[in-house]
């Protein structure tokens, strides 16, 4: 087993907002690398908005070189139409990293609750300040999406 | 108003099979210029799978350079797992056209029988027999995904 510190892009997927983090390892001391939040105009016409964040992922992997890929899987609510557009984001991403040849692997929310905050019903502020407490930091990531996305990259640093 | 004949991409999206058409206006006289079924292997990562169908599409447009997009918009079934794999595809197809600088229009299963059929509520076979009428074929186009793919190219044609 290598002990390198590995570096994973965490995605919150989403069309209207994208969390983005590139956090390195070892898991017992991970370090944000970088953190954005991937917005998109709702009025722009639906493939445009999947393009430009298409674009941006491609650009932030190129940027960044991430070694694997952690994406929050979409789960179906009461909002379907919201829900597939989500879905089609979560999509562009696991794409954006197989066209880098990097692996892909999808997180449930209760996993990436029951990895970063021990409870698989964990709410977001609880899964905030864990983030912010496994990063030595004294205030919670913002955007939520942010936080999201590196909980996401924390989740796959744990398992792996 | 333009006379020329405008050439259409239709695309039936999914993983397991992606039906793809080019369809040459006009709507009176519509031609099949090239018609495939896109297959992934179920046993491929997701993100493997997304990145086939994405490589052919954009092998597609490349090849035959269509003027617009035309795919077929994904509804919710019983089977959210496998709504949420083909809407992953529609979403893939419509950033194809996207980097191609298409305009992409999403028409629904209703759409399609209803400009092809002129039944909103028309089976797979009456579509099919409309797509050989229209096309002045003595059989339907074979896969049912390719019929489908040729029914939304010429849906389109019918609606611009």
């Amino acid at each position: 087993m290598s002990t390198d510190p590995i570096t994973v892009i965490g995605i919150d997927p989403g069309l209207t907002r994208c969390g983005v983090a590139i956090v390195a390892g070892p898991v017992s001391r991970p370090r944000v690398v970088h953190a954005e939040c991937v917005t998109t105009d709702a009025d722009l016409p639906l493939e445009q908005r999947l393009l430009a964040v298409h674009e941006r992922l491609r650009a932030v992997i190129a940027a960044h070189r991430p070694a694997q890929v952690a994406v929050e899987r979409v789960l179906f609510s009461a909002n379907t139409r919201s829900a597939m557009a989500t879905g089609q984001a979560a999509g562009i991403a696991m794409l954006a990293g197989a066209q880098s040849g990097l692996e892909v692997t999808s997180y449930s929310p209760t996993d990436v609750k029951l990895a970063v905050a021990g409870n698989g019903g964990a709410d977001k502020a609880a899964v905030g300040r864990m983030v912010a407490a496994q990063l030595g930091l004294s205030e919670v990531p913002r955007p939520a999406d942010v936080a999201d996305a590196i909980a996401i990259a924390l989740t796959h640093l744990a398992r792996t």
